[in-house]
């Protein structure tokens, strides 16, 4: 719950639009003022958005980004775990193309005795969301009130929901105008956005995965690293032990896309096979996870117990444990016929030979939009079933005629513009590409990097 | 009436403020469509008050400027007076502390042979207003429909009105927005504001008085010159002859401030006497307007003809005829006891001698809506009585004792407030200072000055 504060000083909205706008900085109670007076509903929306606009051209200082995510985070409800005996520690990641490392970290961090409570998102453009693809698995139940979250965690140790009406309302309220106002696209609007939600899961210490490339949000690594330092040290500020990794996104995690698909590759990761690229970037975000809650003294540590956790079984046990909790029917992760499966395939090939030199990872984000896996507008629904496996990453050496690609598709009109849209997505070269490292940097605290 | 043009495309604002947000140039088809879809309420006030905070710190091109206020003008009615044979001239200024050279110039100019269709606003904060002075003379009415402002101007040459609601709608809904988000104080938007409302009158030509100093808006001359430029090539994009002048207001102009006082000093103007700043002034932008006109071949000739039309008296006989066509006593021109008279006078002298080195004109201003001759909040009422009589003006000698200003009050607590005002307002120091001119640069057509 919100902690009792004196009741805030009374501002002017217009005195502290036109201080932004001008390029002052706002003190800590004029933000939790504006930030409680709006999401009471005392100030109309119009005001906001002119301040909002004024923070995405001006910029914020970092007492001021920690004071905004602060007032958003106390905005509704901030779980208390401390009941339960061991660390919190929770993975947040800026969004990707095939990224399910949410869906391996999560059993993964809580076999090897950390607790995660993770809260998530749906999939929106050519990103997917995690509770759309624990959703793939039938009965899963994402919206637990805030209780069943808290019973689940202290059973099993982990689980994994969607955002709850208590938790950050002002987030949810600002997030939908930011949305139709042009004022997304700020660092600072961003790290407070995330920030506040995680920080109400009432965790220790969080991962952070920012990506760069072509298939994410910060398309440029310096953009990355400044979000990255951003959240950190607002972290930090407030008292939370946080780290962030800057990945790879030039090209989508794994060979699977698709809710179904993403699913069973995360259940493969789980089980000890998996791609090479997903089950690495699984062992060091787990290693950190592990780290920062205590369970390890060095990373290194941590991603040797990790990758232990799933030999031993451990990991897909846990996994098996949280599906049942939470309504799914846990044989789907032995046998994925269980799964929802399109109703037909279709292979995409090479037109000429060479190094797949680039992938335009976007696009293959779009594509599986295109085929029903993802969604254009919030409202959308999402077919499960559909999806991208990739047969090539960039690097790998392509005969004419060799398959890039399977298709999962339910309707062929779909497929054939997917199928247009990875063709045009996939480059051949003559020579081998430069492999770009799955991890670009590691930030803690601001400024320093290792 | 706003001109048959093919319907606009349809944009989406959320596109429009994107791009304004990242500093694009807007098209003239982007920036008619938001005005037109504001105006119409088909667009929410959030997602324009975000535009407007993006266009004051993003800035606008000229062509830009020129396209918002084509739209805003055209968004309402606007005047045809092709009918009148002579040419149709008005004057704006941006506001200052004793100005009252509107009611000087429209029937001055109007008895030189110029059409002079003047619609003008109410005092606000430190800066008074014309029709507040024209209603401190008894009977005058301000608010006349459209029809009778034409039959007036066929009749007399010159007439004075506020705002119709036909005038520039989305002046009026735009201006409400900016004024409670914090986006008033952009040279672009101020520049739409103005120049829409002003070229609604159906005028061929423009005289702006875009004042500079402590009183003014713009307390800063380099600001003056560029909303000044930016007025006469937006007036002049649109095919009329505009000529702006930067004026001096770092103390009042003229004498008197308070409504009912600066009609008697007007008035005095127009008898051939009064202060000679505020004479000066008066023939100055007088014999601008001439020429503007096509009533005298130079700005010399026009000054001359203005001064012969005072001298004559042919001016201050078309005041009586204006004031009387709109409802006023003109009896109140030539006895001032007519006029509201506050019950009080009392005299603020000045504590040493030397000379008056300087005088902080907006708190003269101030000192005047603190005695109830002005604004604080658009709802406000106005006492036409009050106000302040000066003795002293800049570089005037002043011995211990004598006085510096007469105030006129109706209530004593304000009269001291005002007077603690007036005397914390005039420096007096040792040597004589620096004489600012009247006029520090004259305008026309963006870039040339003479």
């Amino acid at each position: 719950m919100s902690q009792l504060k004196a009741p805030p000083r009374s501002f002017r909205a217009i005195d502290v639009i036109r201080q932004k706008r001008d390029g002052a900085e706002l003190s800590d109670s004029e933000i939790g003022w504006l930030v409680n007076a709006y999401t009471r509903g005392d100030i109309p929306d119009y005001q906001v958005s002119a301040w909002l606009m004024a923070v995405v051209l001006r910029g914020m200082t970092r007492p001021e980004t920690a004071a905004l995510t602060d007032a958003m985070l106390h905005s509704g409800e901030v779980l208390d775990l401390s009941a339960l005996p061991s660390k919190k520690v929770d993975k947040h990641s800026t969004g990707g193309v095939g990224d399910k490392t949410s869906l391996v970290l999560a059993p993964l961090a809580a076999a090897a005795g950390i607790t995660v409570p993770m809260i998530s998102g749906r999939g929106l453009g050519h990103t997917g969301g995690t509770l759309d693809k624990l959703e793939a698995i039938p009965g899963f139940n994402v919206n637990l009130s805030v209780a069943e979250f808290r019973h689940l965690l202290q059973t099993c140790g982990c689980a994994m929901i969607g955002q709850t009406a208590e938790i950050a309302p002002a987030d949810r309220k600002l997030y939908a105008l930011r949305d139709v106002t042009g004022t997304v696209e700020s660092p600072h609007l961003i790290c407070a956005s995330i920030m506040s939600k995680k920080l109400a899961e009432g965790i220790d210490g969080l991962v952070l995965d920012v990506k760069t490339g072509s298939g994410a949000f910060m398309k440029n690594q310096k953009d990355a690293e400044f979000l990255a330092e951003l959240m950190v040290e607002t972290g930090e500020r407030m008292g939370k032990q946080v780290v962030a990794l800057i990945t790879e996104m030039d090209q989508p995690l794994g060979n699977m896309i698709g809710n179904s698909l993403e699913v069973i590759e995360a259940v493969d990761v789980l089980r000890g096979s998996g791609p090479e690229d997903l089950r690495e970037l699984c062992l060091e975000l787990a290693g950190w996870m592990l780290h920062l809650g205590g369970a390890s003294r060095t990373v290194a540590e941590g991603k040797q117990q990790s990758a232990h956790v799933i030999s031993s079984g451990k990991a897909l046990q846990k996994f098996r444990q949280m599906v049942e909790l939470q309504g799914g029917d846990s044989r789907a992760i032995d046998d994925v016929r269980r799964l929802p499966r399109a109703r037909q395939t279709s292979e995409v090939s090479a037109a000429n030979s060479g190094y797949l030199a680039a992938i335009e990872c976007e696009r293959i984000g779009t594509a599986c939009v295109i085929l029903g896996g993802g969604r254009e507008r919030k409202e959308d629904s999402v077919d499960p079933a559909v999806g991208i496996v990739l047969h090539k990453k960039v690097g790998d050496r392509v005969a004419t005629g060799e398959p890039l690609a399977t298709i999962h598709y339910n309707e062929e009109s779909r497929a054939e513009r997917a199928r247009q849209l990875l063709l045009q997505s996939c480059r051949i070269g003559d020579v081998a590409p430069w492999q770009r490292p799955l991890i670009h940097k590691i930030i803690r605290r601001s400024g320093e990097q290792n």
